[in-house]
């Protein structure tokens, strides 16, 4: 393993926090890990930190930009429209007995910028189709799961082209330690205070039961309806098996389901979106009546156009989430292009898929009871920038009375 | 990826020959593959060259040395009866929908010395017990599958101690590239001329006939019947989905099927036996009708003794195969500590499963009917190496005539 040109001891507290913060991990608990062959530091870390915290087995799933790429390069025309369903379904399998799931992300966020957009979105498509049983029992939160992230260094050289491999991988070291309160002595102590912060402005949403929320900001006026019965989350929540986790390190937001049919207006992208290794840039969408009718974007529009066409729901959103301007990974000032953290620098909306979570007693609701509520489905989920610096927010009552939420894209 | 101290173009032959010959990879044939991490550079190249032979989908498992060390570092105790049934039970499903198998092997031999045993064999046990699904495709020849290796740094220093970690690897690689006949400008070719030459030997042995092989050398005079209607195999091989394929690179070994009721005699291993990261020593074995009962090992006794155990038919054997003294890597002189390997420069038996290939029709046999012949079964197959330069082989016919197989460790 080379030298790395950042803080081990600053990797060592990501690992805990991943495992304790993160996971949760509970005693006998199995654990499913995914990672870019890059992470193998952190990933190594995180296994021993694992097995320390009392975890039953655990299986990591190691995956390589070069390899996926190598596809796209070579394979037949056929190869496009096949996923290893096997592997997904044996990943369903895990977590229906009771195995938690960890991400580490850090992939190349443009790796496949220059394959054809077609084969991509094919893949992907196949891709999310095989997937679906294992994602849903992460997004209807059955189990505890968390996303943490390594900076590697084709991650660190897409955002600082100009730095050399080691000075790029040291800043965003810098960045993901800082977001991720892994630059401090205890910070399973410093997420204690964040997840108590987020659950406050989480908990006076959910008494104000807005009926939508009206955007507005350079290129955005829109109204994004609120799902009937929907609910706020923001940091630490209970998975259906009990535990309390993180599912995002870092997280920044509160948020929670949109009524797929309520959702009215234009928007305009604040932030590019890194989308399957490919970069798309400046979006626009109109809504009416809850679906993208107009679909824009300076770059990358073929692959977004691909993107809202993947099935019935995934022209209409499944999240909307807030974030202040004027908080940790907004502040850095970095694009991250990573949805993890560039996700957590602004308000976001996702198109696709909603989380059964971001509904009052969401756990027991059917997928048709969660439709008739508003909630979208769809095989993706993926979420984009609106909010900047001059986002406002004003929360609609189901009387038609406004409130101030944000203001100059701060809490009002 | 570091600067590698061997030649690339020998590795690019490398994974030509795995995917061509090893595999005989067919157009639109899904592929596993499993690899030590460190094997990426080859790793890479074989998913490349899957992919321009018109490769379906191909999945890499990567595993870690590191990582699996970790669980006996840190695990509780509950932890080493488990394993990862659902990956296995998913490989078999890829299996039985048609996709080819590909191992690269190059783990540290020694990885788990240091490991308390009992814990390495109940994990060990756990393992074989999820994987015997998927093990079975390979074991009954279901499908195309190959073995190839890949000279790390932790394997290569083991071998030679008192080397630079670069002068090792450049060593091991030398000696593999040799053996898997990629110091070639066509090895497709080479390979060709070889199974050719394994071919007329396993014919002749399948014309004898013979009941018994009658083994002898320092400390070994061992009687091995052999099974009614076994057949020999060597080299290239057709599988039951009728792709002739070569399921280990290298491979110098003609082999058949013992009768697991007739062995009896005294046998004496000529090379250490490197199993499940441990290293066993000097492995002498009384059998009796079948069964082993007396063994012993000047080291790893313990490991051997526990894998004697893991089932009923684990101190039976379910192969024989016969290898010159003088042939290309027993030439080398080099102890490889890696069954790959050593199996190819000595004659060897295994403990455990047969080969339902190597009975007439075997394809077609049940369990019951191949037990009936004298074919063993076990959830462990473990090969290790009883042949020398003093090595002589009688075959005895159903007469009890005999005839020279090998004198002094050759044909004869």
């Amino acid at each position: 393993m080379a030298d790395l040109p950042f803080d081990l001891e600053a990797l060592d507290r990501l690992a805990k926090v991943a495992v304790q913060t993160g996971l949760n991990l509970r005693k006998g608990q199995d654990l499913v890990v995914t990672a870019p062959v890059e992470a193998l530091p952190l990933l190594r870390r995180i296994v021993a930190e694992a097995y320390k915290a009392g975890a039953g087995l655990v299986t990591p799933i190691l995956s390589d930009g070069e390899m996926a790429k190598a596809r796209y390069d070579y394979a037949a025309d056929d190869s496009f429209d096949t996923a290893a369903g096997w592997l997904y379904e044996g990943m369903a399998k895990a977590y229906a007995n009771g195995a938690a799931r960890l991400a580490i992300v850090g992939e190349d966020p443009m790796l496949l910028s220059e394959c054809d957009p077609a084969k991509v979105s094919r893949a992907g498509k196949a891709n999310a189709k095989a997937y679906k049983p294992a994602l849903e029992k992460i997004s209807n939160f059955e189990i505890n799961w968390s996303i943490v992230s390594y900076p590697t260094v084709a991650w660190a050289k897409r955002i600082f082209p100009d730095l050399s491999d080691r000075e790029a991988q040291a800043k965003l070291a810098e960045a993901i330690f800082a977001a991720s309160r892994v630059d401090r002595a205890d910070p399973v102590s410093a997420w204690a205070d964040h997840n108590a912060t987020l659950a406050k402005k989480s908990a006076w949403l959910n008494e104000e039961r807005f009926s939508a929320l009206h955007f507005t900001g350079p290129g955005t006026d829109l109204v994004v309806g609120l799902a009937d019965d929907h609910e706020w989350h923001g940091g630490a929540s209970p998975a259906q098996n009990g535990i309390v986790c993180n599912p995002n390190i870092p997280t920044e937001e509160v948020f929670t389901t949109p009524h797929k049919d309520r959702i009215n207006g234009t928007v305009r992208a604040t932030k590019p979106l890194s989308h399957q290794g490919s970069l798309i840039e400046n979006i626009e969408m109109v809504f009416k009546d809850g679906r993208a009718i107009e679909v824009r974007a300076s770059k990358g529009e073929a692959v977004l156009k691909e993107l809202v066409a993947t099935d019935d729901g995934a022209c209409s959103l499944g999240e909307v989430a807030l974030v202040p301007f004027h908080s940790p990974i907004s502040e850095s000032g970095i694009l991250f292009y990573n949805t993890l953290y560039d996700e957590n620098a602004a308000c976001h909306i996702a198109l696709g898929q909603c989380y059964s979570k971001c509904f009052l007693d969401g756990a027991r609701l059917k997928p048709d009871e969660i439709a008739a509520k508003g909630g979208n489905s769809s095989l993706i989920h993926v979420d984009w920038m609106i909010g900047g610096p001059q986002t406002d927010i004003d929360g609609i009552r189901a009387d038609g009375s406004r409130v101030a939420i944000f203001r100059n894209g701060d809490w009002a």
